[in-house]
């Protein structure tokens, strides 16, 4: 019986994952080679990476004028590439400001192109999302960004920005196949692969035709979707283990009965904390009921004097990387799709004794 | 008994470090998680991190004043990210063309900034490298770039090209850790993992301190390597699997008593298959015997027609990936680090055979 990872990424993958990929590790599809020995171009890999792609359209019901991208890079290469291919000269891109992360994307927006903040909600410490009242919306605007799940501040927005025909980009690295969205929605998706889907240094993109088509300056060829699209992830060589990670977490989400089932276990698990911490008189959460996050409970000891001895504590009854950010503190349980329901109870329990302990 | 695995790269690991990755894939230094399940800044990867810097600076005897940075995103990302870092505007580089991946290199530092071909060896099909007396070299000229090993045309500098005070920039992404080198001679040294180091998505930069403080336009945040330097490469999450991977990598390189013994081990591999080709009636080297790469191989059948034969029977034999790049044909026969003799003697014993069967 192994821990709780609670890591917020890289985090947690389903066990049997990790079992089959030891299992194959030497001998991969009969090959008498390791999956991390197989060229990207031979017809195993594309096979793979084919099916990868068809599984995640089946999972999100990606329309056929959406491109999936497997690209190489941090999700934070998205940052720059965004604004490198969307904006023309001239033109400008609204952010909408939850956390450090839509923080950061807008200042690479502002150092690379022409961008401005619709909203924010620093001034709460992001622990709110900014209300649709405050919004400055400028027109025109080549896109809106935003970030429906902010993994550090542990906020999320319950309804997705109306923006009519204005694009709108969506960095859903923390919440990719958590909860069922309409691809249809957005001009942009994009996800970093180490919290729901493989491990870091694969982000998948997933791009509206004619937001390829857009006339940009002199751009890093592998930061250029249109050329990704074309050669169809295969520009240059991809994360090939990490592809591979990602073709098997597909196949698992659509077993556990797809996107939908998965949305509903993970506002089980999370009604489940929250609902603990806000009942208890020992703990309390970071975020507003309205704004919170699925999958990032982040929450403080009223004592915070304790937190030492939590963390240490935990880790010792194996639920493990309880430790919020470092740039905010506190603590933060990450509850993705591989978390199960009784990891949550396991914590839920842990937290309940330590509360008596310490009362 | 594995087979032999001729792949260009991604390529073949040591069989020792693939059972050490997969006895240790769910639980990893005592940890009861995964290696890919582990965070970034966890001081159990954050040591990983500096032993496997340690180790590489051990055998290449890096000096103090070079930055090792561990970097995600392919090899090719470099080809935006040098010239983006090192020339400011009105400056220019000077590039040296020996193969296809630098002039892949030349071709974005144009796109992007100033650059300019100092020779190319194109004219004969990269049969051989640019020879010196017919180098243009410019002055000021901010770096001269060159790739001292061409994986897909099998070209090798037998030289390091002598540009005086001028930084020199080398792609060792096929050669790295496969021949002694001097990093004094270098203001920057690169290399893709896929090859003689890890898995792809991991990229290796070895920095001299004063070309971090270039002063250069706003450039990606993730490609400017001031700032990767700065955070000791954990600006964004690294490709902590690939790392790891490394770190296991260069303590396999000292297990065979390091980089030197590499080379002479290398050199009686190339020496003895570039021998079989060049007695054989057969088969025929494609390069000049002064420009050979001494780990890809590149040849052909005189018979070219019994190409797809060979390419079956050898992989039937256990004799993998020999088929040349797709861009060139042919056949080639990569022989990195973890190639053994004995996969060269295999190779040699199944072509002379296959030579008698269709003579």
């Amino acid at each position: 019986m192994r821990g709780y990872n609670f890591a917020a990424g890289p985090a947690m993958l389903p066990e049997s994952i990790l079992i089959e990929a030891q299992s194959e590790l030497l001998n991969w599809h009969g090959l008498d080679r390791s999956i991390m020995e197989i060229g990207h171009r031979t017809t195993d890999f594309t096979q793979l990476l084919e099916e990868a792609e068809a599984d995640l359209r089946d999972l999100l019901m990606i329309p056929p004028n959406y491109q999936v991208l497997f690209l190489s890079c941090p999700a934070r290469m998205q940052f720059a590439s965004i604004p490198m291919n969307l904006l023309s000269h001239g033109e400008k891109a609204g952010y909408l400001i939850s956390g450090i992360w839509s923080a950061m994307a807008y200042a690479e927006a502002t150092k690379l192109r022409q961008a401005y903040c619709i909203a924010t909600s620093e001034p709460v410490h992001f622990s709110d999302v900014p209300h649709e009242k405050d919004w400055q919306l400028k027109k025109p605007s080549s896109y809106v960004y935003y970030t429906p799940n902010e993994t550090v501040n542990g906020t999320r927005f319950s309804e997705r920005p109306e923006v009519g025909a204005i694009p709108l980009v969506a960095d859903m690295t923390s919440c990719l196949l958590t909860e069922t969205i309409h691809v249809n929605d957005y001009g942009l998706i994009f996800a970093g692969a180490q919290k729901n889907i493989a491990i870091p240094g694969l982000t998948l993109v997933i791009i509206r035709d004619d937001l390829l088509e857009k006339r940009h300056e002199a751009i890093p060829t592998l930061l250029d979707y249109h050329i990704q699209a074309q050669h169809h992830s295969l520009y240059a060589t991809p994360p090939t283990f990490s592809c591979y990670l990602a073709a098997k977490m597909f196949k698992w989400v659509k077993a556990q009965g797809g996107v939908a089932a998965m949305q509903r276990v993970n506002r089980q698990k999370a009604e489940k904390l929250y609902h603990y911490i806000d009942t208890s008189n020992f703990f309390r959460a970071r975020v507003k009921k309205e704004a919170r996050s699925l999958v990032n409970v982040c929450f403080d000891l009223n004592n915070s004097s304790l937190e030492p001895i939590f963390l240490e504590q935990a880790n010792q009854a194996g639920l493990y990387a309880l430790k919020g950010h470092r740039t905010v503190g506190g603590l933060r349980a990450s509850l993705y799709n591989a978390m199960p329901q009784s990891g949550v109870d396991a914590l839920i329990a842990f937290m309940q004794q330590f509360a008596e302990d310490h009362a």
